[in-house]
């Protein structure tokens, strides 16, 4: 018997931003056929709040030093903040929300990442998804909306990436069902010229994939996400959208599709 | 047939305060028995945070006026650092908790609270209790635990009194449940002497109500408390108890009970 269909967004701290922008996303997710789940992070709104508390937001790397403190800001910001009023917008949307983080119904756990040259504090790489508590709230009809912290189990909220977080949430749900992600970025997609917004790559599949790794045309910070894609697609995960939000619905086709 | 039976229970500032007492509470409320639901506050923790933020907490008669500014810190220290480290706890303790607020599957709408003579802001006064959503998480062996934040069905997030969010709830569930509420607060219970805390009036039924009304016994705060009491018992609660913590389990009988 065919899975039935899930889809799984994730949004960038871009559109979480920018208010207009976020509402413009909710309206497009609202109308998103078939059951659903959301996943945000929220980074820049959660060194907004840092720096007013007088918490210095520390990054090695691009990455966060997830401080004591900063794990506070980043659970009111995350948890809290963003994650209820989105919740709150979905509802006058009339999609069933529900927010959560991986603490909630044990639903995501994670390791606290080990230290070897740089300790990043209070970050999780996350360990099990407990799918079928997932799948309770879906069969209830309830829309999940994640944030970007998950817990070790043991009491302690981690910091964890988003990205990954989707991913990992896309490869357990692809027991139960046929999933699909769709990473809404700034991007149109991946793009064949880095410096030509329009050059994006509609559909890339493995061979493809090889083919632009060994041309070198696959720009730096794109390795990552298409390795993480790659990965999850190898686990389960039927297909990859990559673009802005307009790909949720059917008028735009310009944007990335990858399969394996 | 009989109903099945459901605990609310409800925790003040005082426990979410201080660490100890949080985590020794929430021992005592994985070990209570049968299906349940936590209900928290947490002000002076948001007072803080407000504080630190530059933001002037404003009280008139004892009560928060929430501004834009309030609303955001009480969405951050309610719904985000408050619930979701108490979630992550009880899940420590074999609890599968799901953190809520009124937004989470619709399940508290209320009505922004008038302005008469004081504008209280961004208050929120209790209009629906969707029993039906929140029993759904019941059924799936989640135990939910609310936080003082509802909304209005239209996007926005209210704040809204915890008592009053623990009495509707109650009569909400009353539909499905035989319902019990314990109250969790600084005193042994409801006293005779207000002087002497020792002098706990372990059962008060409505004849004896008002008899202590008629005397004056019952102390300026409580008035109201047992008001809201007799309420909930006149709208379906079948019990509500009064007392510390302990009240929670079976070695301690110093605290008072409340039936109609």
């Amino acid at each position: 018997m065919a899975k039935e269909k899930l889809s799984i967004v994730k949004i960038g701290g871009n559109i979480i931003e920018d208010s207009n922008a976020l509402d413009a996303f909710l309206q497009l997710f609202s109308k998103l056929e078939g059951k659903k789940i959301l996943v945000h992070g929220g980074g820049k709104r959660a060194t907004g709040v840092a720096a007013k508390l007088g918490i210095e937001s520390k990054m090695v790397n691009g990455r966060r030093i997830t401080d004591a403190d900063t794990l506070e800001v980043i659970t009111m910001v995350y948890g809290g903040l963003v994650n209820k009023n989105i919740v709150a917008k979905l509802q006058a949307l009339s999609i069933d929300a529900i927010g959560l983080t991986g603490a909630d119904v044990n639903s995501i756990t994670s390791d606290k990442r080990p230290v070897k040259e740089i300790d990043f504090g209070f970050v999780g790489d996350v360990k099990a998804v407990a799918h079928n508590s997932i799948d309770k709230l879906i069969q209830a009809d309830f829309t999940p909306v994640f944030c970007a912290i998950t817990h070790d189990g043991n009491g302690q909220l981690l910091n964890t990436n988003a990205d990954t977080i989707t991913s990992q949430v896309a490869v357990g749900m692809s027991e139960v069902y046929e999933t699909s992600i769709y990473y809404c970025f700034e991007l149109n997609g991946v793009l064949e010229d880095i410096n030509d917004k329009n050059s994006v790559i509609k559909h890339i599949d493995s061979k493809l994939y090889t083919e632009l790794l060994e041309k070198g045309i696959i720009a730096d910070g794109m390795l990552p996400k298409l390795e993480n894609c790659f990965d999850a697609l190898n686990n389960g995960v039927s297909k990859i959208n990559m673009g802005n939000t307009s790909m949720l619905t059917q008028e735009n086709d310009n944007f990335t599709t990858i399969t394996l």
